[in-house]
């Protein structure tokens, strides 16, 4: 591999953060979370993407890449070899290397135990929910820098950041920098898109330094090589872009098989036709040779070669809508219903399946989607981008989309690819990421606490305790973006003893509702009254004393806390 | 009034946009919209909150305040009496001057017809919604300045946003240039929630420079009467102060009427407990005397006075949940219930009222909120803050509770109260300001496309219609902020030529989807083709041809667009 000098991506962990590991039954894993100590003795522990590069004992050289620490399990297994000249592997002749396939022969592998620990989940059930398609585990056997994760409605719901190059502007350095930093706010995949030049460069960087599974869409690589004339390309062409990127370890790949000749016409009249750049391009191609989509008609050469190195599909959705006037409309369900044949081909192949979705959908259109997709696809995992609920703004589009994602989420989607402020305007640069990054982070959330996924509420109730607790530092390191949380309070009331303070500057000393409330429930716990009459009764004997005791605007806070934070594994 | 020299806030049209005003049936009025000029010739009429400070042909001078508008409307109604020394309008004895009183009399008043002509419906529809309560026109008779505006579910959904001063920071001259700066973004109403210095005169200088409803909490200025000290308090200075505020032309008035004693304990075990600034005052009131709430028991009387006036209620939610792990709890749904009892008195008075919601609620409890407060305030207007669908992103609350307003919305909250990025952790500047009005404009419109709202679309699919004719410079324009959409694009492509360009900066000249699909539809369009069928049978003949041609990815965009832009009154 070329690699120029270049230096090491610095990071450290977030503010009030350590790294800590986690150990699966037999103490043979190293389960990477994110801890946060409090004030008051507890500590919280959270999921964490940022891979090792937020370890201070672990020093990553990005011109060697991150530690393999699949290799020995891959391994292990002994029905891979290594092949070609870099040496990539690949299974043995016959042999389906997929966690589908050993999900399917009752096997739990160590990326699914990983998993387990990870979510705190039973392995058993990781094992099941894969071997029924509902989740997959994306983990090319030549990506074994990654951490095992799993996308599924019974998962957390994951988030993706979308990162690349193109003709137009930014560097290999600056993709591989983006990668660390989407990783460090939470990004759970990132898909390289780049489509300009040193594509093939750019990715190998990405992969050997990327503690997250890596997508791709190898019909832009393949049409860079047809000299970005669609009607040049050609399933051998494609196939063997397949091939390189599944050897140098793409852990999932977009594929756009259900754009089908007699799908086009449909998007004729649409609003905004077709906007997805894939869709765009086979259409064109199917146009030119009036001849069914190659990946479609190929679709079952292309399984056998993703089994032989455990890449997932990501089923693109090429006609998904454009614009809130085409959503859900008959282009988009055709296709949708022919990804649904396609999941059963797939799965005849034991290679994992996940389907792409919108896009731009109004809020009312969105459980429907999701619906269909169950439906049709069979309860394969969903992976939408968005959808923005409406199209007015532009430059917002991470706040006009966070929104159909916390839905869509909710309602059953597995992961949610973000959106950037620069969404249809321009390329998102490191401020853009973070806060795509960080608006997908909260749909993502808040649809966990809507599924009720066990242990997503903890992480709000130790947040809000210390809000209440007037524990401002730990509220600030239990943010999902400590430097801003911090940052703002410090514009206001930068003193360091305004940390401690028993007030903020919204409501100012005077009018603290929370120290109101504080009196309210020692007045409460003093008399350990239940009901609201045995409290009045209580509250008739205080009130003067109440009165009397004058200085209730700074009483102290509790030395003990009222309930203890959580200290198990949570999102 | 006392009044420094200050400038006048400099304001022009949003980029783009011009001042133009609509008519009534028989002329009288000039409602003020916001239209956009396409560069094809059409132009979209948007709805328009920031008053005269848009139209360049008025000189607005904040010494001078906005021009009484409303005033002649007002007089010829004969109903009203000029007191007092400043001097201030008030009804007649007996008299109900509130518009809910107006509309039960089957009157449709100036007001009235200036919202039908500003959303687009029929005046008797107007009248009807407000008759029976389901829509209020907050419209204070010494508010002349306001132009009128409609908060209920059959209407679009309106919003808030919060400014005012406190004891820690901020100016006078800080907060008019905050409001004038939140309507020229879509802030439909004001609350001036000062709690500092200059109370009475920084609420002044806000009325009299406020083209949109202003509302307030008296409670709090009533408070600071009282040196702080919530025992102090009393029904006679609340009274006064309310009455003050009255006279000075505030339109609506929050008042914390439901916090009643035995209501009280039910938060004292909650996560975060009472969290309402309001609540918590009032709750300590009760605590120190052992009586039932003031506002609650003296409710009658502030009927009487409000509807001297017409003030509006907004009921204030003071025990509302202020984290996830309360919400929709006893000590809120308690509240409610008496909030809905409270909301039948001040009918039977010919008092508007809205009912004030939460807060931090996660989204699978949203519907249940909005379902309950219709059922139990009887169809009265919600009006809600947020809520937040998660606690764990403080600097970001402006996204955690866009999430949840525009589900709230669009299941009928009729005003949504913003929040800004600093909540929790500071005051907001005028960047603040900004990125919340945003942000619910946005939650706003997806609730407005999701209801089915007539018009709603229309804007949307001008904006989709001009990124698919990449017409940039209209995009550019029809955006929520037109400024931040060309600033973004600028910075990946600022050079001119590129506001014209065929392709843009995310895919780059050979990638362009929506460029391909022109190919596609030109193709459609040629054959005049209607089935999918049918289209296969052209295609086929224009395979080669399509070939043959060859630079199809500069295709000229087509002088004429597919579709007029629409010009009717939009949202």
């Amino acid at each position: 591999m070329e690699r120029s000098a270049h230096p090491t991506p610095v990071s450290e962990p977030l503010p009030g953060s350590r790294r800590t590991y986690l150990t699966g039954p037999d103490g043979a894993l190293r389960v990477p979370m994110r801890e946060v100590p409090l004030s008051n003795g507890d500590a919280v522990v959270l999921y964490d993407t940022s891979g090792p590069y937020t370890d201070p004992d672990v020093l990553v050289d990005v011109r060697q890449g991150l530690a393999p620490a699949r290799a020995a399990w891959i391994e292990a297994r002994g029905d891979t070899v290594a092949t070609g000249t870099r040496p990539a592997r690949r299974a043995l002749p016959g042999r389906a290397v997929t966690q589908l396939g050993y999900a399917r022969r009752g096997e739990i592998t160590r990326e699914m135990e990983f998993v387990a620990v990870r979510e705190g989940l039973d392995p058993e059930f990781v094992r099941a929910e894969i071997a029924a398609g509902r989740a997959v585990l994306p983990a090319n056997v030549n990506h074994p820098e990654s951490e095992p994760m799993a996308i599924g409605r019974n998962f957390l719901v994951k988030i993706n950041a979308n990162i690349g190059n193109s003709v137009v502007a930014s560097s290999i350095e600056e993709e591989v920098e983006k990668m660390v930093w989407a990783t460090r706010w939470g990004a759970d995949t990132v898909m390289d898109l780049s489509t300009g030049r040193d594509i093939h460069t750019t990715r190998e960087w990405i992969l050997r330094n990327s503690p997250v599974p890596v997508g791709t869409v190898p019909i832009y690589e393949a049409l860079e090589k047809a000299g970005g004339r669609a009607e040049d390309l050609s399933w051998e062409l494609y196939r063997d872009t397949v091939i390189e990127q599944a050897e140098q370890g793409v852990d999932y790949m977009t594929v756009h098989a259900g754009v089908l000749l007699r799908h086009v016409p449909l998007t004729a009249h649409r609003r905004t036709g077709i906007v997805s750049r894939g869709g765009a391009i086979l259409a064109a191609w199917c146009l030119a040779h009036h001849e069914e989509n190659f990946l479609y008609t190929h679709f079952a050469e292309l399984c056998e070669i993703l089994r032989g190195y455990d890449v997932t599909f990501s089923l693109g959705d090429g006609l998904r809508p454009g614009s809130i006037a085409d959503a859900n409309d008959a282009a988009q369900l055709a296709e949708l219903a022919t990804l649904g044949e396609l999941t059963t081909i797939a799965w005849e192949h034991d290679v994992q399946v996940m389907i792409e979705g919108p896009g731009h959908v109004p809020l009312h259109k969105i459980k429907e989607n999701v619906d269909l997709q169950r439906e049709l696809c069979h309860d394969a995992p969903f992976y939408t981008l968005g959808p923005l609920t409406t199209d007015i703004a532009p430059g917002y589009d991470h706040i006009t989309s966070a929104i159909g994602a916390a839905l869509i989420g909710w309602h059953g989607t597995a992961m949610l690819c973000y959106v950037t402020p620069k969404e249809h305007l321009g390329l998102p640069d490191r401020d853009d990421v973070k806060a795509g990054v960080i608006a997908y982070k909260i749909a993502a959330h808040a649809a966990d606490l809507a599924k009720g996924h066990p242990g997503a509420q903890a992480w709000d109730d130790a947040l809000s305790q210390a809000r209440f607790d007037f524990r401002w530092t730990d509220q600030f390191h239990l943010a999902l973006d400590p430097e801003t949380a911090q940052a703002f309070h410090d514009e206001t009331l930068p003193a360091a003893p305004a940390k401690s303070a028993h007030f903020c500057s919204m409501c100012g000393p005077h009018f603290c509702s929370m120290k109101i409330t504080r009196d309210v429930r020692r007045h409460a716990d003093e008399q350990g009254l239940a009901s609201a009459d045995a409290v009045e009764a209580g509250l008739r004997a205080k009130a003067a004393e109440f009165t009397a005791a004058g200085s209730r605007l700074y009483l102290p806070v509790p030395a003990t806390p009222d309930g203890p934070a959580p200290a198990e594994p949570q999102t």
